[in-house]
């Protein structure tokens, strides 16, 4: 055996800032190198920020990708990280293009390069492209067949890129053949309730598989509506951890590994056959194996130290920490100072008020209490008390007057009354919002949940004005658990609980007409959101939502308003996803459709008031 | 030879509604046995319209599916269709299914069905999916590697679906493999402008490769943003177009051909070797031929009747007739009976209400003036001349004492001047409209064009606030161009020209301060829209554009704005599709991006107003 010291820089990196994504590596490098590694892995498409999408198209980023990482190689061997192997991903283009209509312009590749002593030593690209949920790859890259093998101070190192090792065969089967004794994979793998341990898993199933001890680096930080948790592992041979990073928060994770020896080392163990040329790689295509000496000579022998294993957050902490980090980042990636949000004495707006505050400082949040006549008392003191409690800027604009100027203006056109009366009140508040935004330069913050989102229950440019949505992955149910969680937080941190609990037990309303609750037009959340899970994220059908024991009537209700939604969903603000199918690019359903779920076959024509009611 | 009468029924399927695609189905095979085909073939997924995106991926859906083609094979032979060979797109599954990840779920299939005396007497399955521009065929479909060839009274036919026809190999490789007399294609392809003209050529080239004739059904009508023109055409095996239908209309198109019979019939020339079994698809694949007899005696001669040969509508005429059809077909089909829109006295507005009355009749259109104080008189005199020639309702409702009460609302909060206040009044007009859409059912159509939505000269939840973009993908010049078409062909009809020259000849102003000019923020139109061509249409970047011969300071304040105006354009209603990249789902570029083409590597944070600022 012989020793390594493996470091994984669990990174936030920009889309599409190659400069800044290359100071990043410069300096998590430099610690590498101060922390004695001798391999540091960065995550996937470290110097363009991942995904790309449709930039990765252009043939000048391309070009700026590929130039970027030659000039990195030279500026780490001129900063004293030469003898420091570091692995970056980034976006390159095929070697050996075959252009054909439907291949994507100029053949982009998912690459990861080795870079060592000032040079690129060796490129792998992507072998299994995911096109499924928030991925599009078939539509950006094409898939790699190349395997280097890279002998790093007797080592036989090999990498793998996210989606190869979700899939069966490939790169991981190759490894094998190979005889690798380590095994990086750099990611960029989404946050989703739950997925963290799924990848565990993942991780030690696939390094059993390879026979080799497993490294996984993965993104941390926001991306448009992408939230990357973390979670770097590192796996032995047998698939036991020996080390594991915090989640959603930059950190240089090291592990001193025993690892075989490769077989061309004179006198030392052989680990397996050394192969080099196509190999079966168990998927249907053949992968080439090469090799690629760093450095023959082993390491001298180092004491190891003990490494990090942080446990995984808990549910609640890991769904808060994620809509923290996607609000954090999309506010500062696109260059916002402050953020403004309408406060309305509710649990939605008082959750997003305190995720704010706790992604960017009570300093930088404003919030705005719009009161009109079907505003209660309680409502407009609970926003005060959460504000002062918070620390946020709290103003309060009556909107009264405003929506009596509408009502005039209209009075000729028949005037207003029921659901145009209702949006119209909401409307005047995203206005009023987006005016504090354009005079200020705040983002504003919409503050509608997902069960909201799912069933229609918002006003088109009215609630749903602004610029990101923290919490539109997020059920009511989990809306309330996490408003309790975060207040449960405070004592521990010597604080008060930020949300008072008024909010937290008041029935829930809208409060744009007299006596108004949300349960005059929804069914209690709890059962909305457990047939919403099974319909949205199961795509169970109508008999099959009834087989699994919910109410008819409620499936007959739920799905008719889920089905209407569409258009309001397709025209909402970016929100941290969440849960496996968020509301946004990964879930496609056509606007125009007559697919009724609950009678499989509808009238010709219904009505549908979908761009324009609080409520169809 | 043998005869045969082939039909195309060129008909508009609703996406979801199984039921009332059955029914046309049934309505046009009635037709087509009312002119005495033996063969009739529909556009792709006709059952349940197309493109159906995630509702493919819904078990209860894919089952609907199936069962529907089952009922209508037995409902036209009920209907005394059972002698006419229908071709009929449909949802399937594939037969072998081998669920892996990343592989759809159910493994959907995009198919025809050959229905025949009362049954499903062959099943084909796309083979090439498309997965680039407005397609996601990898997401919904897996490919099918069988090709039935069906032996109708002597004539050996085979089928094909859309990008089949497209890529090079597969399915027609197969079919001069296995010597079919006939190639039938059904098709869902989207309009784009100069489509009609390549899509032409290409039949003519499939049909030489395969050696046979070739029957090309397409989809006409609206769906969400995508139009679908017809143009269904045949043509001979040496690429003669035999007969052309008209575009944008539904139509039968019928044809008498003389075809070489199938090598089985006893006596008959032999049109080539009986291939069965696998067949090297010539592109990478295998493909497994079979054969189907329907029927094998030739037809008694009958005497040939001249086909229909539509002329390709020119450019312009094309144009308007997708807007058109775009608009027609997202109000129809989604239960609509009205639209309104704001006419502000300028060009885009002026058009929007033109193709509105071309599409839905005078009756069904509302239009309202919403002066301000920055209204010129004669915008609202040439608003009032264009309601007048049109005949649509016309309303007048003055903004300023709603902005005025919006001013004194955020007096406290240190008042709104600049864009501030520019964008208020387009919000306030904004929230008219939609008062007007709830109160009274009209669907709002936003004015928008597409250098303006390019560019980011538009204010979010303002103009852009409505439920459909009917010129979103249309550029300014051809704005201009569209309206002088529109009012050339009125002469021609007996009618007045609909638009007034005042309102095409005028500086284009969005009239939001006081002697405000588009041209005070943007570069003359022509030059705007040619750097937009080939910035977005191309993909060119900065250098590409300045050797292409764009002025420099153009480009580089062109993709400024460009590249700050994602946000917007990812927000703002669906509109028809008439270009290869308009701004929609197959544009997909990430909001949070720090790539700055004019750079290549922009200042780590750039201030962004951009999801609120009438120019960025």
């Amino acid at each position: 055996m012989t020793q390594l010291r493996v470091a994984l820089a669990q990174v936030d990196t920009t889309v599409g800032d190659l400069a800044a994504n290359a100071d990043l590596v410069s300096a998590w490098a430099g610690r590498a190198v101060r922390a004695g590694a001798h391999l540091v892995a960065f995550p996937e498409m470290t110097l363009t920020g991942y995904p790309a999408e449709d930039l990765v198209l252009r043939r000048s980023f391309a070009q700026a990708s590929r130039a970027a990482v030659d000039r990195l190689a030279r500026r780490l061997a001129d900063e004293g990280a030469g003898e420091l192997a570091v692995v970056v991903g980034y976006l390159d283009s095929s070697r050996n293009p075959t252009p054909r209509l439907g291949r994507p312009a100029g053949e982009p590749q998912n690459a990861a390069a080795v870079l060592w002593r000032g040079e690129v030593a060796a490129r792998y690209a992507k072998h299994h492209l995911p096109n499924y949920g928030v991925f599009d790859e078939f539509r950006y890259f094409v898939p790699g067949y190349d395997f280097p093998v890279l002998r790093l101070h007797g080592v036989d190192v090999g990498l793998t890129i996210c989606e190869d090792l979700w899939q069966d065969g490939g790169p991981v089967a190759v490894a094998r053949a190979a005889a690798v004794g380590l095994l990086v994979c750099i990611n960029g793998s989404p946050y989703e309730r739950g997925k963290a341990f799924q990848r565990d898993e993942l991780a030690a199933a696939r390094a059993r598989e390879a026979g080799a001890a497993l490294a996984y680096v993965n993104l941390v930080g926001g991306q448009d509506e992408l939230v990357f948790d973390g979670g770097s592992l590192v796996v032995d041979a047998d698939g036991r951890t020996l080390a594991r990073a915090e989640q959603f928060t930059e950190t240089l994770l090291t592990v001193d590994l025993d690892l075989p020896a490769g077989a061309l080392v004179a006198g030392a163990p052989v680990a397996g056959p050394v192969v080099t040329g196509p190999v079966d790689a168990g998927d249907g295509t053949t992968i080439a194996v090469s090799r690629v000496v760093l450095a023959d000579e082993p390491v001298s022998p180092f004491e190891a130290r003990e490494p990090t294993v942080a446990q995984r957050l808990d549910s609640a902490a890991e769904l808060y920490a994620a809509v923290v980090t996607g609000t954090r980042d999309y506010v500062r990636k696109n260059g916002f100072a402050s953020v403004v949000l309408g406060l309305s004495g509710g649990i939605d707006s008082a959750l997003v008020a305190t995720i704010a505050v706790d992604a960017l400082g009570a300093a930088r949040v404003h919030t705005v209490a719009m009161p009109s006549v079907h505003s209660s008392a309680g409502s407009v003191a609970d926003a005060a008390e959460l504000a002062r409690r918070t620390g946020v800027t709290h103003t309060v604009v009556p909107i009264q007057p405003v929506v009596d100027a509408f009502h005039d203006a209209l009075a000729g056109t028949g005037g207003l009354a029921g659901l145009a009366a209702e949006n119209l009140q909401a409307r005047v508040r995203g206005t009023l919002l987006m005016a504090l935004s354009n005079a200020h330069g705040h983002l504003v913050l919409t503050t509608g949940n997902k069960s909201e989102l799912a069933t229609g229950f918002s006003t088109l440019y009215g609630d749903s004005a602004g610029g990101f949505a923290p919490i539109k992955d997020v059920p009511k149910t989990l809306v309330w658990e996490l408003a309790r969680w975060r207040n449960a937080q405070a004592p521990r941190d010597g604080e008060a609980p930020p949300i008072p609990e008024e909010i937290i037990v008041k029935p829930p309303s809208a409060e744009l007409a007299p006596g108004q609750l949300d349960s005059d037009r929804l069914p209690d959340y709890s059962t909305l959101d457990a047939v919403l899970d099974d319909y949205v994220e199961r795509d169970q059908g109508r008999t099959e939502l009834i087989t699994a024991g919910h109410d008819p009537d409620t499936v007959e209700r739920v799905i008719r308003l889920a089905d209407l939604a569409e258009y309001k969903r397709r025209q909402n603000p970016p929100g941290p996803k969440v849960t496996s199918k968020a509301f946004g690019r990964d879930r496609r359903l056509p606007i125009t459709s007559h697919w009724r779920e609950r009678t499989g076959s509808p009238p010709a024509v219904e009505p549908s008031p979908r761009p324009d009611s609080v409520t169809p």
